[in-house]
């Protein structure tokens, strides 16, 4: 039986091809797409949900938009790595799918009421303001949460907005903090695996050769995600962040990491976001995350382009 | 003609490599050594100076002690790594060679203002304390320092005595700001290069087959403190880390590394001592040192074992 | 017509109180009571809210159960300050009007949707967790609330939880700055003020001499309260804090503050759950509460009286 | 016979009144005046030591030049209140007496040592970075000090740079916390003793009622110093600060304190410098000052004038 998740999402190029493969994954059950606020405001990136849900052929999902800013602090967005619309490079045309008219975190605490307890994963491919709405809201509901599989933070690589804070935790650590309290079992995708997934010439010939729709724009989403991260990786391409959480879920195989602590700064100018991680176990902090810190690389490409080959 | 330095130090196992290593290379001229409390308390560390001074032959070495404390904090040791002594794994004779009068921060005072401005080098192996001391009672010097190459901090490794921060810069953070914010030529040897340098059976072999006082005592000191490590690092040994700010004064081509901004957090709980790096440029704060991040490990022991090969 | 309000409190024999003063006051009308965690758990709080309404011969009134915890931190509770039941003092049956079903918050927010924009005043006598849940859930509700007239924080006098912090903000500094930011408009009734209104023995005589059950009761909650503070402030009795929020909406002309900036610390450890005021204007910081510095304290007490004297 | 005092300080109007204060103060012996850089830099204040001891007819006065800047930070000053002389209002000549060559932390370092133990006072009017350099370089004198009685920082009133710092701490709080963990007796005179002594005009009259020349340049001290507070405080005039510390050395019995805790906040930036009392005992934090609360305010005023009557 396909496991059941709901994705969480800010898209963003590499959210697109996250949900392409969760949408290629027979193994995956996608209950809905709820959109957050964090690379580009809220009222594009639900609009970005649906575009993606339609080139995958995919237009009966159900959207809900959500929280429109962090719990306690304005938003920060990020156009200079997406562009201005979060989803620049390909050409897709306005969904004509229509949003849902639920709000995302009600939608998400309804199926955790209604689907059996344990069965519902959590895929968080953006800043944690929903989830941490949902916790706020009900957090009885927490035990009933199979887990939640999210890419952020990192630490052994150093952050990418600030020097030691990765975007989805700095915008919203609040929301961070909430979540890692809160007893559910979490599976961390930080920049640490991400930076190992990168997105080289070679890899992204493959998807062009798929001749498809969505190999097309896996080309043009890689291609133009790629462009920011260039200065510093040169001819190896960028770091593919989010489909880590779905390729953990589809081939754990691939991921190795450990059991430990970890804490979200947001008290010091100099740290603010920062993800601290007690990964030699230094301190008596309880392990409270499941904390990935390798990947194998060409495991992750190999399982990204083969899905979305089965796509249309 | 020989390089000046002074060896500002709190031994410590790997201390001593350093400092024999110093005394082992002929391009080098040890003006003097000073103690500062650290790894263990002021008392052993001028004590355990004059130990391996005598031990490489070398007791005409003037050795000076200096703070016994950090500049505002109470003092933190490590006993747990380098054992009750500090220098625990050979046994070496009591020292009959004397402590000078002087203070430490005299001395270094003293010498860089009787010595030809940009001459003397700073090799500072412990807390910054002496230093801070130094650049606070006489700012003004801060031109007439070469440079100060030091061994501390950590960022892509995260820290060893807590999940950030290493231990010379956590016993005294104010003072590393200090000497951060000095204007003065900083190279910073941290655990990101030192977790590259691993004390290996085999490398440690090479030691016992000198069949010098010197080797056996190399061998005793690198078994001990390995031994701290040994369930992270496992067959690898441990990290070895200050002969490496000894090795890039004699060859700086075993090592890479950027100018970027690091600041030391000294106001934050989680992050306490912690060296924040701006690796990749993000922020507009000023370039302030070198920040070394990876080392030739193999030409790193090649070099110490050769040089020490040239001891008693 | 009189002004609508909810009184969200912990109570807390101040707290009951102020819920009586309000009972007692025509020119109020109570939607409703929701209690919260704070000075004792919130299985006391709702229960003791109900004591006081049969107390005032008020069953009728509906009390709800919001926040049993913080919104981000481990509940700390007061037994020191309240005893055990948090309404230590008189001999108060167990009540036998129900608990509203619904959810203290969802009481808040259909309310607020309900009743015209700008009609219903927030009386908030504990830590801010429920009115911040409310404005996370539904910010856009914020416009409509008339006001929050609330009990919390200190700046003049110091802390009374740590020398910097007072109970109600200490317990949720989040939720206060989620309701400091929300842009509602914000009156403070700070320890500052609360310092002046002091329950001396001549004030507590005048509650004993009218003879009613309310009076008594009164009588039994000041005495027991005051114990606390006995010790700093000798003869004059205790501090009389959270009537004075009810006060301020019967006669504000009692009290005199100042439009200022009032900011939350909640990232240091020194000053975790301070409010800063800016009561001189010395930042560029915007005016986001009314901070009330002074009250004309035998005007309190005398409308407090004379009001609990129209109770049975 | 007279207390040997060392005065270290900024001048400054308020400096200056305390400066002739204490030449006008037969119990008192003036060995040394250290400059110090804060309400100006130290080139202006070392020159308005040595004009202020020329007004008062007392150039054979020793004034030595100490640090020009703070520990750790770079220097603010505070021309806005000042002036840009530090010393703007009255028309004081460029002094002829010499300025000693000695530094001001080696002749408190000397003094200390040479006099008998525990019978120097150091009297504090401006950032305690000197201090904080003489117990750094020489923290085996602390216990030779008698006292320290400085003006700095305030609790109740707020602070007078930020919302919650005094500018003597907030220049320098790192030589602030030195100083207060030394061990040292300390007395504490902070804005909220000098803001009870305010220069109202009644008391300005006073002074040009002595037609003396130090009596006129009180008086255009007075009068361009409370130009800064007249908004805060209108017609009363503005809090006299610095000479507070002289008079409680002369009578003490105007003052009313208490032995308590305080800390100072270097590491947040809302609290950046602010000094936290434990007035009330509430955290077991040492008792570590001893730190005034309340001034009899004419009893100040009367000992300023009819001493400083005495003065040419």
């Amino acid at each position: 039986m396909a496991r059941k998740i709901i994705i969480d999402t800010d898209p963003g190029q590499d959210d697109a091809l996250a949900i392409l493969l969760a949408f290629a994954s027979p193994e995956l059950d996608v209950l809905g797409i709820t959109a957050v606020a964090g690379n580009v405001p809220l009222a594009l990136t639900e609009v970005n949900a649906r575009k993606i849900s339609e080139l995958a052929g995919r237009s009966d999902t159900r959207v809900f938009a959500g929280a429109d800013r962090p719990l306690m602090r304005p938003l920060i967005t990020a156009e200079h790595v997406h562009g201005k619309t979060g989803l620049d490079g390909p050409d897709l045309p306005e969904p004509s799918m229509p949003l849902q008219d639920q709000h995302a975190v009600d939608f998400i605490i309804e199926t955790l009421r209604s689907e059996p307890a344990g069965t519902v994963t959590l895929c968080v491919l953006g800043p944690l303001t929903n989830i941490a709405h949902v916790l706020l809201r009900a957090p009885e509901l927490a035990p009933r949460i199979k887990e939640i599989v999210l890419m952020g933070g990192g630490f052994f690589e150093g952050g990418n907005i600030t020097p030691t804070a990765e975007f989805n935790i700095y915008v919203d650590p609040q929301a961070a903090q909430i979540v890692l309290q809160s007893g559910v079992p979490i599976v961390i995708l930080p920049l640490d695996v991400t930076h190992q997934a990168l997105t080289t010439a070679k890899r992204i010939d493959r998807f062009r050769a798929l001749g498809t729709r969505c190999g097309d724009a896996s080309v043009a989403l890689l291609e133009f995600f790629e462009r920011f991260d260039e200065e510093k990786y040169g001819s190896d391409g960028g770091p593919l962040h989010d489909p880590n959480v779905i390729a953990y879920l589809l081939k754990p195989e691939l991921y190795t990491g450990r059991h430990c602590n970890v804490e979200v700064d947001a008290a010091n100018e100099l740290t603010f976001g920062m993800t601290v991680v007690d990964w030699w176990g230094i301190t008596d902090r309880p392990k409270n995350a499941f904390y990935i810190r390798n990947v194998d690389s060409d495991g992750f490409f190999e399982l990204l382009t083969t899905r979305i080959a089965t796509l249309p």
